[in-house]
């Protein structure tokens, strides 16, 4: 229906916002901070090439859709960097306040049968207890350890991060959803904060 | 296996330099150009939301996969935009024997037997045959136009482009796997040619 797409296109034209929304992370050769568009992207062929690693009934393909539309929100609240504020902020109740009003506005964009699927998968996300949420949610912290690693730090040099402090914000949550990927980071993880400078 | 991931990691960390390959498009606000990380986020999304615009059987979620790796190539050949060189540069046989040589070495990095996966579905995207090849094929045309017609002519201005030429290069593509597409957007492109100063 012409009516459906005119709300669909308009709900794209507003996703193009989330290519200027930047994160604390760089890319891996530190030349700029990364956006988010192309944050999900990557976090989304994560899942792809990583799948073998979620629990067994996990639908590689509902991961990829979540991880798709993880991080629209942030068109309307900006990224919150995961180790800002000691890593008080990121998940406050003030930041998940403004995310819900942020997925009220852009999934309302939509027709409404298609608004309300996105936004139950979204929810689901957040929620992060089914199979298919733990995995995504364990996805989406790794890319930045890789950018890190692959950076000189990161952004764990610049908050000043200890090896526990990223254990404890990062690693418990990848191990949660996909333990053989946290033994693997792990390893290379301690490698790097105990050679830090 | 550890060694898969090691392989893995590898082909994950390589494709982040896909965020740092720019094409001829830029963002709606014409603020700057677009990647091709988030170029492919982009599409991927639209996969999403347009999925009832597909031929009866096309498996969105397989679109979904090809969209997410239809541009890694561009990692070692550059994105060639469609209008340039006359509209003559973008299928010509030598673009197309770089893309194979970067697909052989991209995907050749991952485990055989994933290279070999993903290596088909990329195949199958470029062969544009099956209705999953042809619906993606037709999805990744309508981004740049969707960019062009919010930021003032973009690519169209800069390359002199017809309307009858964007019909021959990029309309009929469009028209063939998304007809009901192409409909609504042959709309919009033809009030902003018969408007243009």
């Amino acid at each position: 229906m012409p009516a459906d797409l005119d709300a669909q296109f308009a709900f794209l034209a507003e996703a193009d916002r989330l290519k200027s929304v930047y994160r604390a992370t760089t890319l891996h050769d530190g030349s700029r901070r990364e956006n988010t568009a192309e944050h999900s992207w990557h976090v989304a062929l994560y899942a792809l090439v990583l799948a073998e690693q979620a629990a067994p009934g996990v639908n590689i393909d509902r991961v990829i859709r979540m991880l798709l539309l993880h991080d629209l929100v942030e068109i309307d609240t900006g990224d919150v960097p995961i180790h800002s504020a000691n890593g008080a902020a990121h998940a406050s109740l003030e930041t998940q306040a403004a995310e819900q009003r942020a997925a009220d506005r852009l999934f309302g964009l939509l027709p409404a049968d298609q608004a309300q699927a996105f936004r139950a998968l979204w929810d689901e996300f957040e929620a992060n207890e089914t199979p298919d949420a733990r995995f995504a949610k364990s996805l989406d912290r790794l890319p930045p350890v890789m950018a890190n690693l692959a950076s000189g730090g990161g952004t764990w040099v610049e908050y000043a991060v200890t090896y526990e402090q990223l254990e404890a914000r990062v690693g418990h949550k990848i191990a949660r959803g996909a333990p053989g990927l946290w033994d693997w980071v792990q390893g290379k993880t301690k490698a790097w904060f105990s050679a830090r400078p």
